[in-house]
């Protein structure tokens, strides 16, 4: 019996947003709404990130919602889940599914033939609520400028200023051999959207977005939300029309 | 002074072959004969596996069979080969000669250059003798199929199970993590043939399937014999017109 | 204040040869001229090759030189460019520059967004003078060939011999496994020139070439000259119209 199954033609709106999510947290809920769709919220181990996955029923080509009023809830293995994206071809057809409460299906089918991984739901602890902030940033840029930023910020340090200046939104990082800074300024192509009320610098910790960008070439475009002090937040759009999102919330660094 | 001879336009055909039979077997003897070509058979180390690679003169461009009644017989360190092998561009025109009984020489051209890599010839145990065994399911599938299979399963468990069953040749894996299975159906585009007496499922081991599917890249479909708690084989056509075989036999796993 | 600027639209032909450059030297000189370009040159930490890189003004599609008649030094640890290179796409734009007497600067722009890489001056030790050598061998080849035959050499042999005889340019490797010996003939369409006054033929350590050979993905050409028992030269071109140089000179393998 089938209690929900959720049905896309292409992979690559899952292989990579679930590939990044895995990264960052090491377990995860998979809530099935009857309405909202298949959704996840996490934090991983330190409480410094938190990754939340929306994936309404429309960015599916074909799909069966749960019958029952109830949500499902599953618990995932996000290491294992990791491993068995990591191992669809972009074009492969991607379907989720499950057949009872004690197991999820992945199926990746292409060339005629198809290849099923079943996941033993895990417990899963407490899912947290996904935090309101007001942030006075708001920028949208090209996927390839976050992950030029995040990798070349990670030559000279382990920690990264984000900010915005002026009508330039930037990334720095300085350390003993030198200083970096990727930066892109207002009405450059690779900038889509530039909105600051002020400007801001709060500093945060590389490891987890090197993490996060993993989600990148799966995407559009990347939102980066700001403000002094605050956690940054990190919006990718996923599926056909940018329907899906997975969003990242990452804690400033302490200075210690 | 040439003893033997063999020019094919593209190295792609031995460059999959002999780098999957060099990860499967530590050495080689390398029979040259003067009617059936050049072949080879060995077993691994452990005696799990065995390596049957068959290359008739009609799979070369241009050949020089030995001139003696006699079959020559070199001696390969297989590692050796598998280094050269990588070396090489599947564009590159490829020579396997030899001037002496001490040396085989393989040659790669491209270019307008030539590198040429001499081999001394290693003493080499008894040649096994290829095993006739009455399998009753053979299939034939795509390469890439049997590279997902193999690589699927490797996430949950290091045995592999093999199988058809009512008109579905399948791969199953089952871990603690999950169970993997990647299956084809019969009409289904990825499976070129179907033939089954029974329904069989054995279990083998994973390690040696990894290293054999390495010469799925050089091949155009990978023919699988089968039988219930019988050796698997797994055949390779290679050459332009498929004219070559590289043949691997792989033991039962025996529970423990 | 700009106390000189060089910019190029395409970063590739930086990306390459600073790469190999950086792996073969520990630290060089920058050195800015007025009139001649930018110029390095440097020796290995245990003087058995020399780095020597003349890009000048021609080479960049838009430039300021030093207006001061001398010439601005700055030192470079070329771990560090290394890393910054590698990180550089081949389509990026280009612009090394300084502001001031302590950094150097790197900027590599694409897409509508800049990284910039402020990189610190260090102490550099005397800069050494280019020798001077009667070669009585000049051969260029193309690029891949290079490549290969240093790769090939490198599977039997810690040490290669790289020589000329009657008409033949090749390389040679000897091992307890084999001989690999890549070699290129007068008239093939590897072999650009071909131009000795003598067979010669001189072992040096594969390790060095493995690092320079690196430059061989940016340039067009490579020209190598030789002398019985002298150092190696080994010179690529870069830039649009090859008005850049990146030398190196390889002291022989002595024989122990």
């Amino acid at each position: 019996m089938t209690l929900f199954r959720a049905y896309q033609e292409e992979a690559r709106y899952f292989k990579y947003a679930f590939n990044a999510a895995g990264k960052v947290v090491e377990e995860a809920p998979l809530i099935v709404s009857p309405d909202k769709g298949i959704l996840s919220r996490a934090m991983d181990a330190s409480h410094i990130a938190m990754a939340v996955l929306e994936m309404p029923w429309e960015m599916f080509d074909e799909y069966e919602a749960p019958t029952e009023e109830d949500e499902l809830i599953y618990g995932l293995d996000m290491e294992e889940v990791t491993r068995i994206v990591r191992r669809a071809r972009v074009t492969d057809e991607f379907t989720l599914e499950a057949e009872s409460e004690d197991e999820v299906i992945v199926k990746l089918a292409s060339g005629g033939y198809e290849r099923e991984f079943r996941l033993r739901s895990i417990e899963v602890e407490d899912i947290p609520d996904e935090p309101e902030l007001d942030y006075t940033v708001e920028v949208t840029v090209v996927p390839d400028f976050v992950q030029d930023a995040v990798r070349d910020a990670d030559l000279v340090s382990d920690t990264v200023k984000v900010g915005v200046e002026d009508g330039t939104f930037y990334f720095k990082a300085e350390g003993e051999r030198g200083v970096v800074q990727p930066k892109v300024r207002e009405g450059a192509e690779a900038l889509l959207s530039f909105d600051a009320e002020e400007n801001v610098e709060t500093a945060y910790p590389l490891d987890y977005l090197k993490d996060m960008i993993q989600a990148a070439q799966g995407a559009e475009s990347v939102i980066i939300r700001l403000g002094e002090d605050m956690p940054l937040e990190l919006e990718f759009r996923i599926g056909p029309a940018g329907e899906g999102r997975l969003k990242f919330y990452l804690a400033p660094r302490v200075e210690e």
